[in-house]
């Protein structure tokens, strides 16, 4: 880390900390462009309502509840939301799709309390290796998920929308070289990159722990361990669905001696933006008109519930017009957001408004 | 917890604390039997050499160098270890068998920083995942071991010796219920749960660390996770011989875009002691003596790495009379010492001096 996540630091045109790009940063163009257009023309061209809140990283009960209470107060033809990033730079991106979530804790219990390996290694269950087991079990070697159901209602996307990813400017190469930084790239076989990313259900585990963790050695079967897990879902799975078929899947690769108890920490669907929806069709001309390029559109493998609860209570679209970069480092050290696409982003946010109060 | 595990406290005729069976107390025995001796005799009937550590329980590398730099001073017939249990309390008990141990960290590394997962999980090789396959690997479902050469020189007890464990009075469901408290016990279907723990080689996960594990949740697709594990090795096993097969097994179940590294935290081979020496058949009938019954042989499955270096360096046979009690909670919370035996260990360690003295 080069510098603090809770003190902003500008160096090399970008500013450095948590949220930044994601989603703080963003945000606040909103902010800016509302005032830049007030201070221009004394008014709006739109009525605009803010809903600002900082829970999305932690389940975001309360704005789901909030939404789900307050239609007539949230009463919008469209909404507006900054969570993405620009397909790479200077290129305007609008996102259609988003992955759902489904988020798990599990938990893995054997012996009444923690016990030394030597005495009872080779007799007792181990709750670190039962949950080793089950986990080995989710999903193959080749990123395929093994929980039975899964993919029955995974469609694949529409051939105009898979040749429209192959004119993207994307190299694999530099992908796994800036971004993921790894030897090689894993997942399925068949399905490209940014198909895998975008428009297939995964499986991860996010954390893990049990036992002796500490510096040295301690020789010890622990009474517990804990998992987080997720799967991220494509439009048309169902939340619910993928929750019974893996606890019944869990249930079914239970070692013998091991319990497991899974705890749901979040749940929602993934979605798609119809890209003829007027609002979608403005927002992609303004966004062309102040980057000079054409707008493309692309999906996110990560999920923003909000725009589904938009969707479900308020009935209406979300524009997801984000001015993020591939490397900002969403969620990891050194975040950062790129200063330039940030006084882009108020512009065009601004441009936006006023394309279409003029509509 | 129900006291502090380094504040003693005593209650129920035990002493709690971490250590007290484990080896503070049973250490201790030894310096209350000199201090018996002396001030009844006020001589000792034998030389007695102390050699006192702490560090067994983190790897123990400093006695071990000691013990081989100093074969001179610690010239001895015969070394005494309490670090042993009673099989059941009552029962004069010696051991004559310890498990090796060789204990390793695995640390899987993938990308070059934490990614999110909705960004990258598809793609993007995750290094729990990575661990957790090659644990899952290391072990099947029912206790086998599955690196390649492992059983080659694992010898089977003699039939005398598993004749005579089954005359101990062991019985499974007690031992499942009040030692290891699971639903059921795990390991090989045909040896017995002792010679499952006293004779056969195991594989342990102690600890797994990695990603996000604090509450709530976080989509990380983390750097890097860590696993603590070891193999407990019986007698004739080479602790270099199962390294060098575990980091073949380990490079050739490497997934794709992860790599591994295996770090040696400890390493010593199993021990077995001649019951028919004279310096045990001494100790038996001085623990008979005391406890007013018949001396019996067995096994720990535990590793006490001092017994190896007293044999490679000093040329010694180790008596492993200790006093400890199977639900002891060694290595656990509320770890305690029998009052009682605490001061039958005196008595038979003073009368084994003794008559070992007169013998």
């Amino acid at each position: 880390m080069k510098s603090p996540p809770f003190e902003p630091e500008v160096r090399d045109g970008n500013i450095y900390g948590r949220g930044t790009a994601d989603d703080k940063g963003q945000m606040y163009m909103h902010v800016k462009a509302i005032e830049a257009l007030r201070s221009a023309d004394g008014t709006l061209p739109i009525n605009v309502k803010f809903l600002v809140e900082g829970e999305e990283e932690v389940g975001g009960e309360s704005i789901a509840k909030y939404v789900a209470e307050n239609p007539e107060k949230l009463k919008a033809d469209v909404a507006l939301v900054s969570d993405t990033e620009l397909f790479a730079d200077g290129i305007p991106t609008l996102c259609i799709g988003l992955r759902g979530l489904v988020y798990l804790e599990v938990e893995s219990t054997g012996p009444a309390r923690d016990l030394h390996s030597g005495l009872y290694g080779g007799a007792a269950p181990n709750p670190i290796f039962g949950l080793v087991e089950l986990l080995s079990k989710v999903k193959n070697a080749n990123g395929v998920i093994q929980v039975p159901g899964i993919y029955d209602d995974v469609q694949p996307p529409a051939p105009a929308e898979k040749r429209s990813w192959k004119r993207l400017p994307f190299s694999e190469e530099e992908f796994r070289l800036k971004e993921v930084g790894s030897s090689e790239l894993t997942g399925e076989k068949k399905p490209s990159v940014l198909e895998r990313v975008w428009a297939r259900p995964t499986f991860e585990v996010h954390g893990i722990a049990g036992g002796f963790t500490a510096a040295g050695a301690k020789t010890v079967i622990p009474a517990k361990a804990t998992a987080k897990v997720s799967f991220r879902l494509v439009p048309k799975q169902d939340p619910e669905k993928v929750l019974a078929a893996f606890r019944a899947f869990v249930e079914k690769h239970t070692p013998k001696g091991i319990h497991f108890e899974v705890r749901v920490l979040s749940s929602g669907p993934g979605l798609s933006v119809n890209p003829d929806h007027p609002a979608i069709k403005v927002a992609a001309k303004a966004f062309s008109d102040i980057l000079g390029k054409p707008t493309v559109f692309i999906r996110s493998g990560g999920s923003i519930p909000i725009v589904g609860d938009f969707d479900t209570h308020l009935g209406i679209p979300t524009v997801l017009m984000g001015f993020g970069l591939p490397d900002d480092g969403l969620h990891s050290p050194n975040e950062k957001y790129h200063l330039d696409n940030y006084y882009k982003g108020i512009m065009t946010i601004a441009h936006f408004f006023e394309k279409y109060g003029a509509a």
